[in-house]
Parts: C-alpha cells; structure tokens; sequence
C-alpha cells in the first residue's frame, strides 16, 4: 500500500455552468426582461458583499462556444451554503431564461507534495490565503476536470511517494515559469464530483492557457498520468458586460 | 476457476435522484403548490412510519450541483414494494412539477471477506442490523457505484480468495480509521443495474468523504481494481429543509 | 483462423422498454384512460392468443428504477411480425401516453459447445421447444446483453475451439447448480443489434440473479472474456398488474 | 511506414435514419396525412426515376426497434446532391411528422487487396457496376459502421501490406460462402463520418446476417482487428408496405 | 521530461454548426422568414467586410447528414470578438428558427517540427499569412479534432524531440503530395476545447479527403499516435446557395 499525500482544503467550490434561452429572451416583454435582470443583478450585489466581508468569493465569466453561455463560480465556507446559492438562483425568473448544462462540486485543496517538513502549514498566511482565495477576476478562464491515471503500468496510485514527489516538483516547476501570467487554483473532487481534481486557470492572455497546458503534458506526471475532461475557456463578465451579453 | 466469495444480502435499496422544474413550481399557483405539497409531507409520514414499524427505511438529501435537486435512498424487503413506491410517487401532482435524472437498483450485501469460520453470521444481531440497516440522518451523504476491474493484468476476478482477502482486510483497515466519522452501506448490484455495488456514505463532515476515498485510492484493491461511476454530493434534508427548498 | 461455433436458431426476440408519461396520463380524462386501457388489453388479448397458438410468446414486466416503467418482450417467427407489433402499438392512443426508452432485437439461439456428435439436434423435441420457448410468466425477469472480449491477449475470437468448449462447460455447470431457480433465454444478436447477445432469465427470486451472475463472474469465461452492458430488472405483470400500474 | 491499400471509389451513400412522431402524425387530419404522404409518394416517384436513369440508387427499409421507424439508403453521383435530397426532404410536411435520428455519410469503395496485377479495373465492367450499383431490394437490410483496430499490437495499419493482403483473402472466403444469400456494399468513410467504412448487407433470410458475421468474427481480420459500431436490421419497404407502415 | 515543440499562433476559430428547426422554418410567414433572412444577410455582409479589411476570416458550409445543417468557421483576432459574434447571432430572429449541435474553439497553430534554425519565423510573410489565413472558398470541407495518443508503448508525449520530428517530417511529405488539391489549416486547441487539435481541410473534389486521410493513417504518427473525433464533411454556400438551402 503507497502513501496518499496529505492534503490541506479551504472552500467549497461550485462551477455552474447555463445557457440562455434566447428564444425566449428575445421574446418577453421589456418588463419582465427588467425584473429579472434585476433579480440577476440583486445575486451579482449579494455575492460582491460576500466577497468584500471574506466569507467567500464569486467570479463570472462568459463561455466561448456553445457549451455554455456564462460560468458562475463560487467558492464558501459550506456545502449548505452553495446548495442555497443554487436553489435561490433556480427560483427566480431570471433563471426560467437559463438552462443549467454543467456543474462541478470541488473543494479548494492543496497538496503536501512541497511541504516543509517540521512547518505547521496553517500558520502560514500565504497558505491560508491560498486556502480561502478571492477569485481573480482576470480577462480569461479556463477550466478541466482530471483523474490521475490508473492504467496497466501507467497507475500513478501505485507509485511511491518519493516517485511522485519527483515528479509533482519537476510538474511545479512549469507552472513556476508562468508565474505572473497564470493564476492555477486546484480544487480537489474525490467523492464530490466525477473527476479526482478540477483545474481553474486564469490570464489576462488566453494563449498562455495553451502554452501552459501544451508544455506540461511531455512532463511525465502529464504524459504518462493525467487523464483530461472537457476543457471551458471564456471571457470574464464584470456587470457591464455581463448587461451587455443580455442586452436584447 | 476462482471461488466467489459468499455474500449476506438484507433489504433491497433504490436510489431515486430528481430534479424540480422551478419554472412550472414557480408560476403555480399558492394552491397548487400547496397540493402539491400535501402530497409529499403525505408520503414523508407514510415512509417515516415504516421506517419506525422496521419495514424499511428512507432518507432524503438534497443533491449539490446540477446533477439532481433531491435524493431519495429507499430501503425495502422486495423489488416490488421499490417499485411500488416509485409508481406511486410518480401518480402524483408534486412529481409533476419534478423530473428523474437517475436511479439506482440494488440490495445491502455484506461479503464473507471477513468472515468467522465456524460463526452462522445470521445470528450475529449486529450483522443483521446492517443487513436491514435505518439509514442514517448524518448531515451529509456520497453516493457512486463501482466495479472490480477486469482489465489485463489487473483482473479481480482472476485473483485468488485468498490475495482478494488480504487485500479487502487492508482495505477494511482505512475504513476503521474513519470509524464514527463515516458510515459506510455497501449494496450489492450485479444483476440489478449496471455496475457490480454501490456505496452510500454518511457524515456530519463531507470533507471526510473525500479524505477517506482519497487515502482508499492508494490501496491495491482500489488503485489497480476499482472503477468508479458518476459521484453524488448532498447535505440532508429533514421535513422542514425540504419545505424550505421548495419554498417560493 | 479459429472454428466458429455451430448455433441453432429459434424465434425473433424484441425486448421494448417504455415509460409512461405520468403528467399527460394523470392529466387525462376518465374517456381517454378508458380508450388507451381497452387498446392495451386488447393487445394482450391478442398477444395471448398467438401465445396460446404456439405462434410466437410475449411477457410483460415492469422495469424498477428510472430507466423503464415497463418492458414487453416477444418472440416471434419473423422480423416482420416484430414489426408489425411494434407499428400497431406505435399507433395507438395508449402509446402516446408512453415513450420508447431502450429496445433489443436478437433470435433464441443455442450454441453447439455441448452437443453431442452424431445427433440431429432438431430431432430432439428438448431443443425445439428452447428454441421456440413460451416465456416464463415468473415472478421477476432480468435482461442484459453482452459480448466476448476482444482485447490483447482477452480474445475469445482468437482461442481454439477446444478451449472454448471447455471453460463454455465450466460455465455451464454453475448454471445448472442453479437450475429450477432461475431459467435463461439466450438470444443472439451478432446482426440485428448492438451487441453480441442477450441474456433474459426469469425467477421466482430476483436474488437469484445476483447470486448466479456473481458467481459466474469468477468464472474464466466471465471474468476475461465477457464484456456487459446495461441490466434491467423488474417484475412480472400480469393483466391486473398492468392494470393496477396504471391506475390513477 | 507501411503502404496504403489503393481504393475505387464510386458512387456517394446516405443512410438516413428517421422516427415518425406516432402522436403527431395520428392526430393529424386525414387531409394533413394525405398532404403529407402526397408528398412522400413523390419523392419515391422521382427516385425511382433517378434510379431508372441510373443517375444513382434509393433504397427504403423499417427498422425494427426503437432506433428509427424507416432508413432511406441513397446513391448518387456526389455529396452535392446527397445534401440536396436531405434538405428538399427535410422542407415537406412529411418531414415534420417525423424526426432524424442517425445518418452516415460514406462513399460505394472496393479496395485493392484482391486486385489483379496489370489490370485496369476501371475497365472491367462488373467492378464498374459494383461501384455504382443499384440497390438490392431484398428482404431484409442490415447495416454497421466499423475501424480496423489500431491497439496496442492489434494495429491494423502497422502491419505490412502482404499480412494486410493474406487476411483480407481468407476475410473474402467467409465471404464467398454466403454469395447468392447476402449481398454486400462496402463503402468508405474516412473524412465523411465517424467510422472508417460502412456495411451494408441485403438478404432475402435475415439469419444469415448473423451468421456470415458470427463466422468472420473468429476470422484473425475480425477477432484483432474490427471495431464496430451499432448495428440496424429491417425489413424492405416498397411503396405499398410503406404506405401501410404509415397507415393510421 | 521531454521537450515541447515551439509553436506559432495566429487568429482564434470558431467553428460554430448549426441546425435548421425546419417545421418552424416553413410554418413561419413569409414575413418573419423575410425579417429573418435580412438579419442573416446582414451577418453575412459584416463578415465579408471584416474578411475584405483583413482582420478576420469567415466561411458557411453545409454539412452532409444529420449532424448539423451549416457550419460558420471564424476566424478572428481574440476570443472576446468570437464570443461577440456568437452572442449577436444568438439575439437574432434568425437564430430562433436554429438550434446549435456543435461547436468547437481553437487557434490556428503552426509548430516548429520543419522549423530552420536561426530564422525568425515571424519575419517570413509567407508563414504570417498562414497564421492569419484568409479561409478558402473551395466547394468542399472536412472537419475532426483530434489527440495525440498517450496509450502504454504508444505515448506521443514520452517520445523524444527527435523521435517526433522524424515521423512529422515522414506526415508532411503525404500531405505535400496533396498540395494544390487539399488545403489544410491545423488549430490548436489546448485548454480551449475538449481536443488537442482541430484540422480543417477544403478541397473542390470532396474524395480527395478520404485519399489523403486514408493514406496518412498508414503513417505511424497516425497509425499508433493519433486519436480522432467525429468527423463533418459538407458543402461551401456562398450567399446564394445559403438562399437556396434556405428556400421555403
């Protein structure tokens, strides 16, 4: 029996991921257009509020083709509190011109791999701060679920530890050189979500993404061990362009 | 050939997963709605009663994401008094307003693996009471199904009693570990839907589930012989939860 | 190139899975559920004949679980007759009220592992009435199709005959064990559908079927060889059954 | 790397897969289905018409089971009017009663591994006639979709071309043995549709469908090297039959 | 870790495929199809201008089959102006009479495989030409996303630069064989899409596809490391045949 890693979790996450009806959308009145753009726009304040007191963090962004029409993502203290944010948004009109297609239960997560042996993580502010993020609201995201790989002689849990901690470091080190261009949060979904981890990715420059990415699949931790889900890539929405985007 | 190991099976299981259609709730009207919900808080009692007769059991949890709104986990002695209770639930007004996204068809099993030689385990009152187990009301559940692999080299079935012993007793040993914090219904589903078991997990703690099934995934018998299907997440609803969540 | 095996053939099979529109059923007046039930058990009535005319068989069962609310299944002399009864119930008012979920078409088919040589197995009377069986009317049926692997060194295709007939033997014998409990129909479907076979049995004891499939599992044949896919179970309906299913 | 078969190319192929929309099409007028099948009648005319030129081919065949009510199969000299036939269809009335389920998009192909050396094929008047064939109207259809396998070591398109050569032949043998009882249409699809070819195959016993394909499946070709997709059996549909199909 | 190979991007796709909801499309009046043609055409005008004043490409293709009824491939400089083009389309009557079946975003991508030492690719205008292509009219064109394999011994990542760069070189020389007959625009899509890549491929004599493609599978680098999507072949429409498909 190999070692599992250790692993430290701060806040839940929830992507969600929905389509407008745009059919629909087009053909309501200006009226009901405006209560639920209101409605919208009352989540968008409540969820700011949030953010500014550090009880969680919520970031919008816009999908680029036709998986999604906008990704909201949450990150709170609680499983409760993202099920009431989901069941709030169901209940209003806004929503009745939305069509949920996506979504992924994770929690924010960092693993030991790198950890100083003898330092009491959580007393590190850094980490904590990394733990419990404001979300970026950088110009581009971009999201993947992923397992690590049980197959044949490619089974990255049958590896020791000392074998994945070399290659988790070499792994780090590639991000290490887009420091500054990219901002990675992992969030951990074993017994959440269908994958072991969600990627969320963030950039002012949506190529860095595939440079990124691109770069670390001939690292062996990627090559060998990595099986990728749907890849999402979009455009963030402050509530300018996020009016802009309904604007009929 | 391999010998099977032999296996205790209890009370039948059905995993009920739906969804509400929140636009069609929402524009009924008050008296709608109210039959509606009549209805369900009838069916609430009617199974709260049989779980106190130590007929069965039930338990509801709502579903985090969009996989689902509400989970109902149904222990009964038949398939037809399951199949019963889905058709009457689906003859009412509330079921209208609601959708099925996925269900799942199994019965409690406990495996030899562990066994006492010599010991008729139907008189071990413990063993029988987790054979018709009263599902636990612990804040949180996780749900997923599993096969043992059968790929290659990596072909449980082809092993040996004794190495699947071995390996299920160390396996059992993490399990101990979380002992009080998790509680665990394996239900056996070979035959009755498409994977070979599913897993309930209960906690007060959701993090625990994925620590638990995270530490597992290193061990032989899950890192070289577990597939797993789609992960469910929910926290419990009580009668009063689940009149909140579908209040408008 | 490795010797197929001889199979005999008997009546066409169609295994059709619907469900029921509860909202539209519910919502219905008395005249029109009284007009869809006079249609329907004026198909039973029909069906039973042809059975009673040794012209073909068909049993109805309900489906638990969310795939099916109920599965009819028939044997038939020809494609066309398949046809034909599913066209005329395709037509029908009661057939709105029902939507199409999954279907199966094969032919009963016995394979020659275990025949004996010299005989003429169409003399014996045994094997015709397998090959054109009256279904079961027992208490509870399952269905699930399967193919032989095909995969590096798990290839059933690329195995000698001898060793076919072999483990094919071995697999036999646990069947037997099991004789009087649970009765299997194997139909062939190389051709007509998206598998290599189907396999129906029917019992008195739905835990009958876990117990055999499991035990087969660890069997060579099974275990490296067999390839599933989805199972149903259900219950069987007589005409009061159907009736009390539908019942608002 | 390894030499390409050379391929003849002939006419392009449709399968068209379609569903009718039962309740719709029954709840029509008599002088909406009139209207309707008016319209169908004479695109069958100016099929027929195509085809009596030898402009190209049109077959029409149920499908038994749920995956489409009826497959029309067209021939024609390019995709320009293959796309010409789908969109005039898809403009009627009778279009809208029913509903598409599944196409492919291929190419009538023979490829070279029986050639003649020093021949010129396209001067043979029975190859010219097998690329641009007119359709059998037998019985019974069938079609799958298939790749040759690139696995591990069972990749086709690594072998040589003399191995490649020396399979297809004894591939062709089993063949032979059904001439006069199955007849058979290859047609390529790489680039046109998600399989590498499509396989058509006409008989006047739908028996022997399973058994010409049960029998090259033990063939090295099939057992390493196939991979199928789903399959489609039906019966042929001249007018009359139909128009009885869609009789209410 | 093995090296990565350089690559050079240029404008961001969209290949954007759509259906026609054809009942709607015909039971509109002749009005709202006039309104809804105006928009489109409308569209189409823009996006010819922005291809005349270089900064973008567009071109609408049918596709054969079921799969989808056009296809609109954008080319643009950012993936802020693709989502604008989306959503505009989205907010128009037109679009209301289609639904959307697919879509796919990536970047147009040369890597460095054939790369000269000591140039700077980026000066030769020839290369940024095909960076920012102007797309071309020719009357057919084949679409597929596709991975390079990590499968045990076949793992496209665990190769050596020099590996890799050998058996493009050995890819480029089929496709140089096609040069004037297939024109080929390769799209990265890493961190964008659910694959690595997309190829898109035109050609004015559709077989050609099928003859390149089948003759490049044979080539290791597709034999043992290429993994393909589902593959859309179609028509050009220029604003005329887009009228005529349209046609009612």
């Amino acid at each position: 029996m190999s070692e599992a890693a250790q692993t430290l979790e701060g806040w839940y996450a929830l992507h969600d991921f929905r389509s407008v009806d745009w059919t629909a959308w087009r053909l309501a009145t200006e009226q009901e257009r405006a209560t639920a753009l209101d409605e919208l726009h009352g989540f968008l304040a409540q969820w700011a509020e949030v953010e500014a007191q550090k009880n969680g963090s919520t970031a919008v962004y816009s999908i680029v083709g036709q998986k999604a029409d906008f990704m909201i993502m949450h990150l709170r203290e609680t499983l409760e509190e993202l099920n009431e944010l989901e069941t709030a948004f169901n209940k209003t009109t806004f929503a009745s011109f939305t069509y949920p297609v996506h979504s992924y239960v994770s929690i924010v997560e960092l693993s030991n791999y790198m950890a100083q042996p003898g330092s009491d993580p959580l007393e590190n502010p850094e980490i904590v701060a990394r733990l419990k993020p404001i979300l970026p609201k950088w110009k581009h995201i971009c999201f993947y679920p992923m397992n690590k790989r049980r197959d044949g002689n490619d089974n990255w849990y049958m590896l020791s530890m000392d074998d994945r901690k070399t290659m988790m470091r070499s792994h780090g080190m590639i991000g290490r050189k887009y420091a500054g261009k990219v901002k990675q949060i992992i969030t951990g979904s074993v017994g959440f979500d269908n994958w072991e981890w969600g990627v969320t990715l963030f950039s002012d420059d949506a190529l860095q993404f595939k440079k990124l990415i691109y770069e670390m699949r001939f690292d062996e931790v990627s090559a060998r061990f990595a099986d990728f889900g749907d890849f999402y890539v979009g455009n963030f929405l402050d509530n300018e362009k996020f009016a802009h985007l309904l604007k009929i």
